[in-house]
């Protein structure tokens, strides 16, 4: 087989077997395919597309470039997916939650990029939080408390962590099969027998539209299928931030909160939604009311809660910060933007409130650059509010640095208004199925 | 300005600025900007297509990465140029019969890639004719005979020379900008006033439809203006080889055959009137009859003959070559075609004669094989030509090699028949002039 042969095909619209996918994914990975070949492939796909059976053979082949865990022993493990956005604290609310329903929950979470926050990085907040697991310490936890959250460990699908750098670098990360088969390699490698998936939609989003959302989400419960993995996929809006914080610290005390029964309602709502999603897939619920159920219970009796905490001590947190989230690392500084005239909030671009909190440090534009877990922004007005004149509609909490006040503008002008009533937009935007 | 973000503007559809472009050319051919970017834009460009103003801005941008020679104390000189095919020599005609009308030719050929050949192994079928003359000798036997045929001297456009080979490498070669900036930043970066260019069209050559070869000599003809080059450009036919050898022996004794006026109708065709076109671009000749006339009597004179003759001796060729072609060397074994039936010829694959002479060794499938100057084919019933039953339509000189049977094989195959007359092809299909 000549590499240039398959580009080819590829550029002039043809689909590729099983073994031409496999003996790409598999040479690059192995460095026999440069990297140059390999971008022109990935802009022919960004161009042409791959069917759905393209996809799962490229899924496929970007697993079998690295191990894959065998989770069998602990019966039905249930993981979770979201695509990304801008307070999304999701994983820390619901993990505990369902853990604490006794379904294991086996989470292998990344950083955040760009104006997508990351889970390990909120977590890192927590002093000591240890996010290395070695694939004996992730099983040995598992097996102990029935949660783990920690990065990659061992060596699942390394094809997809050479290819999506030389995507970021290559203009071709925008394709849904290269999107679906990245995230579903590393699912199915990391040894889930199903996947609850959180597609983001909106300006905070990767996915801008529902219809290009809908299509991910297809394409990643199909290739769950030809995999064996059940699969599940809501659709939810990210035009504005989910729930109120925004920034590492902040956004752990947010998810302690509402395990703590004080959360934001679409925060709450979608941990009822996901919980309840992964309970039932972990057949650990009949129906979805009694799944719900279990989920509200283990808010009202606190075992989510005490799940989190005894997550961080398994890992080497310090657990005093979830019991006090005042300990948690704060910013010297606060900014209150208060509303100029009374009127309701009518957006709240995500993107642009994303990208001021990397400015203020909570987030990195480059992998590698250091973040500071301190700062970001609490959204007191969601959209659809009515602020008063003089209120505080949000709080930028920073270092205090010279460039800081670009990042607070920048929070003010993410805020649009209207003197009129202004619906509350729904949250959940679709569900794809297998 | 970031590169990546150039190739995220092209794959959306954008047009890129002149200063966009330098960048992308310059940083690649100094090695800031890595293969696997180029390869994307590339690729981007194959599905996106660049405006004629962008092609321009590009081809200028690599006429800039290097040298550019001066040409003017040799008053006009005019270029020629051919999108290449299978047995086509015209160059080896064309130049001596045109430098003995008194316009000074300064050709730079390339190499044979796959079913294409190449101008330079040909010439080096000629014991000790040196393609690798430098910018001083190049100049000076421009000055004292008027006549040079060698391989690119200096450095010319040498972001083609790097980009080519990526092209080549990535899928990315079949994309009309690209390859018109290509031939055109040589012969700019070459020195050229003008430039007479000959597009094929057809199964022999690299655009298949006259559609898309007039695009291809359209934007040529743009890039000319935008450079102050006058340029004109036929499209002909390449469906079936141009005269009847195929080869590099071969046709250099055809090419000789030729200029002692006993060529192939094709070919002499061809050489008329693309040498008329150069000396009427030239200003030796008031118009096109006149033109042609000239070029006429430099063959019955065999001033053009005696020409060739001067080249080869200048540029240490065996000039008891061209006196004697017999002396060029010769395949040890020489396969006759017979018909099996009497049948007039309906095609005659070019695509396969060419790649028939690249497996007995007269073509490369890639830069630098070795190649054997000897072999080839000779193609005695032309398309519409009547064949009687026993007679011979095609000889194969091969080396005797085992594998030599399945290229005669192709050749035979190359060959459809009509038991009905065969109405003969046109050999000239369009000009495109600015």
């Amino acid at each position: 087989m000549r590499t240039v042969e398959l580009v080819e095909k590829k550029r002039d619209g043809g689909r590729l077997t099983a073994a031409e996918i496999a003996f790409l994914v598999d040479g690059y990975t192995k460095g026999d395919i440069p990297d140059y070949q390999m971008a022109a492939f990935c802009m022919a796909v960004v161009w042409r597309g791959m069917d759905m059976r393209e996809t799962a053979d490229l899924t496929a082949a970007m697993v079998a470039t690295g191990e894959r865990l065998d989770l069998r022993r602990f019966g039905r493990v249930v993981d979770k997916h979201s695509t990304g956005g801008v307070g999304d604290k999701t994983t820390l609310v619901v993990a505990p939650l369902v853990a604490a329903c006794g379904l294991p929950v086996a989470k292998m979470s990344g950083r955040g990029l760009g104006f997508s926050g990351g889970t390990l990085d909120k977590l890192e907040s927590i002093a000591g939080y240890r996010v290395d697991l070695s694939t004996q310490e992730f099983l040995a936890q598992l097996g102990r408390i029935g949660i783990v959250v920690t990065g990659q460990t061992a060596d699942l699908a390394p094809a997809d962590g050479k290819l999506y750098a030389l995507r970021d670098a290559t203009g071709t990360v925008p394709a849904i099969p290269l999107i679906a088969s990245s995230i579903m390699s590393k699912k199915i490698a990391a040894g889930a027998n199903a996947v609850v998936l959180d597609v983001k939609v909106g300006r905070g989003a990767f996915m801008k539209t529902p219809a290009e959302a809908r299509r991910l989400a297809r394409t990643m419960v199909a290739i769950g299928k030809a995999h064996g993995l059940a699969v599940t996929c809501e659709l939810t809006d990210m035009d504005q931030p989910l729930g109120r914080a925004v920034g590492n610290s902040l956004e752990v005390a947010e998810a302690i909160a509402t395990l703590r029964g004080g959360g934001p309602p679409d925060l709450v709502a979608l941990a009822r939604i996901a919980g309840a999603e992964m309970l039932l897939l972990g057949g650990r619920a009949r129906d979805r009311a009694g799944a719900v159920r279990r989920i509200d219970r283990a808010i009202a009796d606190g075992s989510g809660l005490a799940k989190l905490r005894a997550l961080v001590v398994a890992q080497g947190g310090d657990q005093r910060m979830i019991d006090d989230p005042g300990r948690l690392p704060r910013a010297p500084h606060v900014e209150m933007l208060r509303a100029s005239r009374t009127a309701y909030v009518r957006r709240i671009a995500a993107d642009a409130v994303g990208n001021a909190s990397v400015r203020l440090g909570a987030g990195r534009e480059k992998k590698g650059d250091p973040i500071d877990h301190r700062t970001g922004i609490v959204v007191h007005a969601k959209i659809g509010a009515r602020v008063e004149r003089g209120a505080v509609f949000a709080e930028v909490h920073h270092a205090g640095r010279p460039a800081d006040a670009a990042a607070i503008e920048q929070v003010r002008d993410a805020f649009a208004w209207s003197a009129r009533p202004v619906a509350r937009p729904k949250l959940v935007l679709g569900r794809v199925a297998g």
